[in-house]
């Protein structure tokens, strides 16, 4: 079997145009400077972890679960779990690991209702929407936070209900951070000890751990399940995440599923063995000292950034510790050309480890060359209400 | 950032062990013949397809959806899918084809039943609790297919619920293949005008369209919607799959997740865009022509294999048009060495296109020396009831 030469050719002209499109991308929380094509070789085998990863059951060898293991253990580390008391796999991305939480709460408290902000990924409702779960949004502060007092407000409203808390740690647009601290002593308040708390950490797990002062965020400050994306900080070129839940919480699922036949609690059936050995490369060469050492070049970046952008008379606004400098939204054409997300008025740059300064400062000459001819900035308007 | 020495041994260690465990599996459906190591180049992107796949809307330019299209126009036309009248996308496996398929169900039958054959994936039935629908499971016969006298029964009793059938197109240990005709003559019997209909190709949908006579599986059978697996007879290295659908349903979807904020009618979130490039160069480089080679190649050793485990006189079935070879469970030494799936007393060969006769006869010379020292075969049950 051979291609042809006109598709060769095509895929040569499409990889050299991701080698064009990677130059120009600074809308998306994909790193790029992790290349992963050394581990080529693997491509040669069709390694499937299907099932548990704790459970060598399967007969088909051909799979990574011992890697799987390590990076959950990595993460378990990272994200607090209590010592013995987690489960978690190496999920297909950050959308399986939230429905996987989701999934958990409903199997615990299938009368629940979920709370989760207007900011969260539109994939949130597509979820509650798929699970046949009741929900209610709650409004966001203009920093993309959670609106504490509507939150509080919608549950004391509902106090037969078990509330299910989606928590943000990291919205799409403003990265912003939901505080798990907060949202417990709100829980407190109302005397609601049946509650679930996700984390939707598919933005910012990858390097929260590391931040300072900590975000509280992870289940240490009482999360029952987190979810992380692989593909953003830690530039798995396959789209992949962790999923990590309290132990306690997973066997009741298992008993469900049981029931019916398995004791396989995954959400996929087979399920990539390429993506854990990524990870686990991702998380051995770099190291805690590694990961850090790439946050504070990245949010090194993203202070340049948010310089740079008011240097110009740009309104640039950042949450405390984050990535994601919010800029009012630029002409159509240079979020084409830099692959700006948008959303309402505002867009935003995402400075992952790879961002440079050659390409924050084109970008923003770009936006400058935008103006009108008069040279004085556009008239657009701001993400603050 | 470099691998230790310890980690990169590990590394090779593990790559040393696919190649080994490679040599001996001939229990599971994976092909391995097409080595998809010259797309390496590719792992230096964070290809994302998220989203519809016909909709170029998002401002991520690395994906690769021209490729997807294609991938699926191929499917599309394999499957007789009405010209200009389905719609698809890439998934991450078989898994989520058919939990798409059962989604699309139950947002068009909400109150309907699905009915599903007791030798389908445990998957099903995970699937059906996920996503909270009714369900009843039917006898199968001997060979793997289901048993429609009984299905007919069930339907009987309960006409005033919307059937949603699930069909298997090779079932998971015998390779039945439900029979769409049969199906669709039951629910016309019983004047069940409102029907869905699923089929679950995920094993034979690589091939069913190059079988003689053809099954009856597909569109122009009476599928509403269609899962085929990536990583079978295609050799995915990476967990992935087709699923087609009538566009008329999903455009039924389309109005549900629009109302909760978003067009992406798709399970996942973001979407890997590598796997569609890994089957767009399975399909270009082996054409038509080359994918019915290798069937007959399959074939050809189903055939032999079925005589030598014959000619030692372990009884060896298997259903017409299948890859897959049903026989007595072999000590428990020989399915570990093999690789070999088992069920209740019986176990399988598949004969997928890598498969070699030097393969075959070691496995049954492995099971001869495992026999008693009397040299009698094993009084090992048969999979006939």
């Amino acid at each position: 079997m051979a291609l042809s030469t006109t598709d060769g050719n095509r895929l040569s002209d499409h990889l050299a145009k991701l080698g064009t499109y990677a130059q120009t991308e600074l809308g998306y929380p994909c790193a790029f400077d992790i290349d992963y094509k050394l581990l080529a070789p693997f491509l040669s085998y069709s390694q499937n972890n299907i099932g548990d990863p704790f459970v060598e059951g399967g007969r088909y060898r051909l799979n990574s679960h011992e890697f799987e293991r390590e990076v959950l253990e990595f993460f378990a580390e990272l994200t607090h779990a209590p010592d013995g008391g987690w489960w978690g796999y190496v999920t297909n991305g950050g959308t399986e690991g939230n429905l996987y939480g989701m999934y958990l709460a409903r199997e615990l408290f299938p009368e629940g209702v979920v709370y989760f902000s207007q900011d969260s990924h539109y994939s949130v409702a597509k979820n509650l929407h798929f699970l046949g779960m009741k929900s209610i949004m709650i409004r966001t502060q203009a920093n993309g936070e959670m609106d504490y007092d509507d939150l509080k407000e919608a549950i004391k409203m509902r106090r037969e209900v078990t509330p299910i808390i989606f928590a943000n740690i990291g919205t799409t647009m403003k990265e912003g951070r939901d505080d798990l601290q907060v949202i417990r002593s709100i829980l407190d308040d109302l005397a609601m000890e049946r509650r679930y708390i996700h984390s939707d950490a598919a933005l910012c797990g990858g390097y929260a751990a590391f931040l300072e002062p900590r975000p509280s965020w992870d289940f240490s400050d009482g999360a029952d399940s987190i979810a992380i994306s692989g593909h953003k900080f830690f530039a798995s070129p396959i789209p992949c995440g962790i999923v990590l839940a309290r132990k306690a919480h997973v066997e009741r699922i298992s008993h469900a599923v049981s029931y019916i036949g398995t004791r396989d609690t995954t959400i996929s059936g087979s399920r990539d063995g390429f993506s854990p050995i990524l990870l686990w490369h991702a998380i051995k060469s770099l190291g805690v000292d590694g990961m850090k050492k790439r946050l504070h070049k990245a949010m090194a970046m993203a202070d340049y950034t948010q310089l740079r952008f008011q240097e110009v008379g740009i309104e640039a606004r950042r949450n405390a510790g984050a990535l994601t400098v919010v800029i009012p939204m630029p002409p159509a054409e240079v979020c084409t050309k830099w692959q700006l997300a948008t959303s309402g008025d505002i867009s935003h740059v995402i400075c992952m480890p790879h961002v440079t300064k050659e390409q924050i400062d084109a970008l923003v000459d770009d936006i400058v060359a935008a103006r009108d001819p008069t040279g004085n900035a556009q008239n657009t308007p701001s993400y603050v209400a």
